[in-house]
């Protein structure tokens, strides 16, 4: 697939309604337990996925459009949400993060880029040169990815339980 | 954690919530695209859920309560829905499965299962004695690994167009 940026917003709109309906009714061991040390739980993505919203995407989108090359993005911390998390409940976190989705949305959608928009170049402070377009397709890889992060972290729950069933599951060792 | 039937439950009941939310608007690339030859697309795996729905879980939980394991389950046949999805919309296969699931899970809570009844025994084809222990938790690992396996296919789509940002995402070459 080539980026499109109809195609684009289909996921972006939805990842706020996927994780509410994958957390309905969730006990907290599916929620807050991990794949093992230093490894997101599926709450610490979701505060790692709006700090993205507040910090990451927009800003660059900005970058981009208003400095061009000559100004490098903010290295984006991964590791904001254990901090901005804290007290949170794990609805709190879903409401924030469909609230700031719908906000980015509304304002990404006003800019109206234009195909050769996408060319624009940013300075990324570690990869250096990158395109909006590459900006934008990770935006929607970097949602997906993550929600598949989570599922894959749950499953993980289940390693032991499933007995020799483990055979068959390429991702529970990954 | 270990497996209990509640929390079991929670996950199983969520599934045609997430997927419905997940397929929602989406144009056909992002559904019909796999990651390769002889690879699952996100609609081929819903397909595999329905037959799953069908012929496996409810079957296997049947042989073992009725025959323990003096009769083995039949064999899974993971490609079946190459031939029953055919003609048939996303929209109608997301509706099936989540029909099939809420009979399934009304059939299920009706047996209400104790403890000691996970701890009963059964033959599978290839992995010989396993528990019914096992075969629920497999059924939740299942349909997990599976929603993670969809948004890792999705996410592989803009591999090449996120250009020097797949180095970040291991999930990209898995």
């Amino acid at each position: 697939m080539k980026y499109k940026l109809t195609q684009a917003l289909e996921v972006l709109q939805n990842t706020p309604f996927v994780l509410k309906s994958l957390f309905n009714g969730l006990s907290d061991e599916w929620i807050m337990n991990n794949e093992g040390p230093e490894t997101f739980s599926p709450y610490d993505v979701v505060g790692h996925l709006i700090h993205g919203e507040k910090e990451d995407w927009t800003e660059r989108i900005k970058m981009i459009l208003e400095h061009g090359t000559s100004k490098a993005f903010v290295t984006f911390d991964r590791f904001a949400m254990y901090e901005e998390s804290k007290g949170k409940s794990i609805q709190q976190l879903l409401e924030e993060f469909s609230v700031l989705r719908k906000i980015n949305l509304d304002w990404f959608t006003s800019l109206q880029l234009k195909e050769e928009d996408l060319d624009k170049k940013g300075m990324h402070p570690k990869l250096g040169e990158v395109t909006l377009r590459q900006l934008l397709s990770t935006w929607v890889a970097h949602d997906l990815t993550h929600i598949s992060q989570i599922t894959r972290v749950m499953a993980k729950q289940y390693k032991e339980d499933i007995g020799p069933w483990v055979n068959f599951y390429r991702i529970m060792n990954f």
